[in-house]
Parts: structure tokens; sequence; C-alpha cells
């Protein structure tokens, strides 16, 4: 597998987005957050975990992007695709990078559009935003998706590298049996887990959830305790690893020891509502259409949670499989199905797998699990 | 090591805040990040990770916080000391939680404080905020900076955490020896060096940088290349890794095969820039005097980064330890001295340790490496 995207993908993923600032009658795209300047540049770094410095990458309406970044950015910045890169000593108390900032964006002109809709965030504190409208003198509005739009369609290059990602995890879920056993402490799990996935070939491992417990677990947030494995405990764990920052998520169910009719029951109707879902996310289907398919056979009710989600530079992103997102499937898309059953009064069984549309029937990213629960 | 922290302490963090919130003149504070709301709750998940929905913390003027919080984070936040949880089920895009925080809002009464000063920033959409400012009709406003000064110094439970974090990569950091030497690729290495954290005891490893040459690297935010380390080569690594929520962050310089005498002298050099910071770190002391104790040896421009940070709930936090920054250390704050000496044109190296400030002279947090390069 090739680290990186050739020029081209990154002045395709310009060219598209420029087509929307032209729509929108936009002069600019402000950026701010890790996926929305990496999606742009290809600047990949484990630095966006300090909050010490705002970091801005500006789609003019025409030309080439300008990356007004921390210093300490320089060489790493230099060796992407963008040549117009503007830089200052932060963190600057007297003036972090608003006037550098500003200048670039009277170069472009106005409107300013900021992603603001679904999913997003502005990377900068608050009083810099208005300290940049007040320098700026331009207007800001909202980016009317642009951004989301552009990102919700992944492109071959970056399916295969979801791909590698669930790749590289179905491995480690392969060898869960040589880290997890009656008496081993969740926590402990939970670490080994984290070293399997980095031996079978993880950049990193930003994500990792799971639950333990006789009849299910109780949620799918929770931090690993340090209460032993039991025999005849059902034993989930559920990742996002990432492979040249493209993320997996998907999740595998142990029975300890053995595994009871309800629980094995409980599995099977897991399967059974993921290969609904898979049969359901046809291109021009909506996403709560996928929900439905699933919902229908784990006994969902509309207030049930979501049943699965996009995927990519982000554990989650685009769409949830909601009663209430309307929004449609396309080719390209990456999601997951993620369908959940009551097990007992608080407790759950999850099961999740990655696909991507396709024209016709949705394409496999992990390896689909059969209905059979797992014994280890 | 007992995980997590008393209720006494939550309610000690509270009455700080009420207190502010009391000189300030406002009727709660707004918060929504992730160590934001975990310092005032313990709300501890990796699930932060999806940004598709928005999670809210109200600090009111007087009594107990109040969650307005996904329905799937219930069971967790249920587990704290929270007992006010409202939650809906999000993402919802017809009303992503704002009604049932603006009620709570209102509740309360404003104005409302939001974090809005350095480092800070909000992690919910622009226009949802906009449509919380409408739906709430309160007044929104900076909370002056008063989570910072509260997260600014530590007490002696969270001061144990990061020393059990540091105590973890130091461990790590004595088995490098086993995973580089010449001829492995650097991103094996990455990979390893992770693993080895995951078993000296990491919960997770949030961050790793690092980089290898024959004179220093060039940058230290980058990935790792597939280059293998030669005869030679300085190896660096740098580590935030997480214990129970507490960060440390150290680096770790090796030769590999040899050490010149370039790389020896610039390696003593860094450690008697890390001791004359050492010597500056007193109470009452300035960020901008302790840059100066360690640019002075290291040959540091006024235009040089930062040498140096706060350290705690997040890899960088409070303060930078930067010409421009005039913060006033006290005792019980956390912070990381970083010195950086140029050994090349473009080429670096660097060296950190963790400390504490005491009335007295500073506690070294990390297991304070001596001026020799050490050869692996």
């Amino acid at each position: 597998m090739i680290r990186g995207f050739p020029v081209e993908e990154y002045r395709g993923r310009l060219a598209r987005a420029q087509a929307g600032m032209a729509n929108a009658g936009l002069g600019a795209l402000l950026l701010t957050t890790e996926p929305e300047i990496r999606y742009f540049t290809g600047f990949l770094t484990r630095f966006w975990e300090s909050p010490s410095r705002p970091w801005f990458l500006i789609l003019p309406a025409a030309g080439d992007p300008v990356a007004v970044i921390p210093s300490i950015g320089a060489a790493l910045m230099g060796t992407t695709w963008i040549n117009d890169i503007r830089t200052w000593a932060a963190p600057d108390p007297e003036d972090d990078g608003i006037s550098l900032l500003s200048e670039a964006l009277r170069e472009t002109g106005g409107p300013v559009g900021v992603p603001s809709g679904p999913e997003s965030h502005l990377r900068m504190p608050l009083a810099e935003f208005e300290r940049l409208k007040q320098a700026s003198g331009l207007t800001f509005m909202d980016d009317r998706g642009i951004v989301a739009r552009c990102r919700a369609v992944k492109s071959e290059a970056e399916i295969a590298k979801i791909a590698e990602s669930c790749a590289i995890a179905g491995r480690a879920f392969a060898r869960v049996g040589e880290i997890a056993a009656q008496g081993v402490p969740l926590s402990r799990v939970f670490r080994d887990f984290q070293r399997l996935l980095l031996e079978e070939g993880a950049d990193w491992v930003p994500y990792l959830a799971g639950g333990a417990g006789p009849d299910g677990y109780g949620d799918v947030i929770s931090p690993a305790t340090e209460t032993p494995l039991a025999k005849g405990d059902i034993l989930m764990l559920d990742t996002g690893a990432v492979w040249d920052g493209y993320f997996c998520d998907f999740d595998r169910n142990f029975a300890i020891g053995r595994a009871t009719p309800l629980q094995r029951a409980a599995h099977a109707r897991l399967i059974e509502a993921t290969q609904a879902g898979l049969a359901a996310a046809r291109p021009g289907a909506r996403a709560c259409q996928v929900w439905r398919a699933m919902a229908d056979i784990v006994g969902g009710t509309d207030g049930a949670g979501r049943l699965g989600h996009g995927l990519g530079m982000q554990l989650t992103e685009v769409l949830s499989l909601t009663v209430k997102d309307l929004t449609e499937l396309r080719p390209g898309m990456v999601i997951t199905l993620e369908p959940c059953i009551d097990t007992a009064p608080g407790r759950i069984m999850v099961h999740e797998e990655n696909i991507v549309i396709t024209e016709d029937a949705p394409s496999a990213l992990s390896p689909l699990a059969g209905p059979e629960l797992p014994v280890i």
C-alpha cells in the first residue's frame, strides 16, 4: 500500500470545493480542523493533540490553497503539494496569526465560508474569531455544507486506505483468543488488543471501546474496568484503528468459555440485521431506510439510537443511520452497519461492519462475521 | 494507584469556578469540550473521537452542575457524581439538544460564560450556537478565563496521575534498545514503542512523534517514515501516553550504533539547558524567565519556538515557555522543559522533561536524563 495521494487527488478535491463556492457565491473557505485541513492538503500529524496553536487553510474561489500556520508546521506542510505557506511563531499572545490570516483573506476577498453545520466546529478561540472578523472587515457565513459534501463520497484511493485499516483490525480480531480468557481483567484485554492492532500494522489506535458481562454490556463508550472476565461473559471490542490517516470502525463479540442459547440467539439476530442492512444499502436509498431495515429485525423503536454512520478520516462522519436522517446513499460512501439489541434490562449487544456503497450491492471492507458467536 | 477522584475533589473544583463566576457576575458557565467537561464531572471516555454528537455541561452560579448530553452517555455519566443528567436521542437533525440546553440555561439564567481564550474552542457547530443564543434569549460572553485558571494548578491527586504516566513512559524508554537498531524502519520503531507503552501500563497512546537522522531531525511533529535507522543516526521519540486521563509528555534521544562528538555535545547542552530551566522554575517566576534561562544556553533567539508548556489532562495546556508568555508559575503547576538546539541547517535536537512547581525547588515527574547520550 502506498501512503499519501497523488497531487491530482487534491486538485480534484479543490475543484469540487471551488465549484460549490462558485454556486454559493463565496470568496473563500476558511478551514481550521484536522480532517478539513488534511483533506485538502495531505498534512498528516498527530500534533493536533496539542490545543495550543490554531492552524488555518484558505481555499480561494480560484487558485491554490493558502496555508497560514504556526512555524513549527512549516517543514511538514512543505512536503505536501501546498506552495503558499505563511507562518508565524505561535503561540503568540499578542497576535496569534490573526493579522497574517486577515491579510491572506483580504487577498481572496469574501464572503468567507466557515463549516458550521452538523459535526463541524471551529478550532480557534471564539475571542480570536471575533478579532479576525474585525481585522479582516470581511463577511463570514456558513460554508453551505460544501466541505461536508466533498468529503462524503470517497475516492478509490481513500477506500483502499479504509480497507487496509479494516484488514489490520480483522487480523487483530482473529487473535483475540491470545489475549482474552476467563480471569483476565478487561483493562488488560484493552491494552493487549491495542498492542495486537499495532503488531498487525496500525499506525495508531485512536479509539477502543468495549464491554463485558454475562448478558451483554451496559453501553459501548465506557473505559475498561479492572473486572476479570468470567466464564459465560460476552466480551465486545470495538476499535477505530488508523492506517495512513483513515479509520476502520467495527467490533466483534466473543463468548468466554461457553455461550448461552440467549447469547447465541442475540448474536445471530445481529448478523441477520447486518445482512438486512447490506441488502438495503443501495445507491438512492436513504440513511433512515437502512436504519429501518435493521431496526425491524433487532426490535428498535423510533427512539432507538443510531445503527451505523459514515466512516473515513474520522471515526464517524457524514451521516447517521437513524430514523430521522434523510441523507441519500451514493456510490463511494463508506458506512458502518451497527445493529444493537437489548439482551436484558440495561444490557445490550452490538455488532458492527464497514461497507462501501457501489452502483450495485455494497462491498464489505471488514471481514463479515458469520451468525455463530465465537467462543474463546 | 486509585482511578478517579473523590467527590470532594470535584466539589472543590466547582467551588473555585463558582467563586470566579460570582466575581465576574456570570449566571452560568457552558462547557462543551472533553477536558472541560471531564474536569468538573470525571466523565472519561474515548468516545469524544466521534464528532457526531455535541455534549454540554452547565455550571450554575450556585448549586450542582447540569449535564445535557446524548442518551448514549447516560449510563457512563450516571457513574459520576453528577445527579442532574438530561439526555436526548442524538444526533437529531431537527433539534440536536438545543431546546433541552436552552431550557436548562434559562433555569440558571445568564449571562452565560463560554471559554473563549487561548487554547479554547467551542465544540458544537457554529450554526447550533447561533440557534442556542436565539432559543435561550440569554447573553453569552467570554468566561473571563475562569475554567483555564481552575485547571492551571493541579491537585496532589492530579499530580500523582501525571507521575504515574511519566513512570510508565520512563519504563518504556528504558526498553527502546529492544526495538530500535540499525536497519529497523522508523515506522516500526513507532509502532513498537506504542506497544511498549501499553505493556508498561499506559491506557492508551494519544501522541507519539519523533525523528531520526545523522545530524538530528527536521521537526518534531512529522509521522514516521519507512526509512531504516542507520548507524550514526540520532533517534528521538516523544510521547504523550495517558493513564486515567492524564498525560505525560517527554522525549529521549538515542544514538544508533555510535555517537559523534557533535551529537554528544548537543545532548549535553540540552541537559544543561534543562538544569537551568529547573533552577529557574520557582514560584513567582514567569514563563518567559524559564524560557530565557534555557534559551541562553541553547542559543535561542527571541523568535525561537517555545521551550516547554503546561501539561495535565491535555498534552499541552495552560502556558507556553516563550519569550512573550508572562504567566506566573505557582505551586501545583505541571510543566515540561523542552529545550531545542540547532545541530545543522534545518536540523535540530530536542530534549524534554516533566516537572511540578513546588514552594521550593521543582520536583521531577519524569526520570531526569543525564548528560551522556545513550548509544543503542
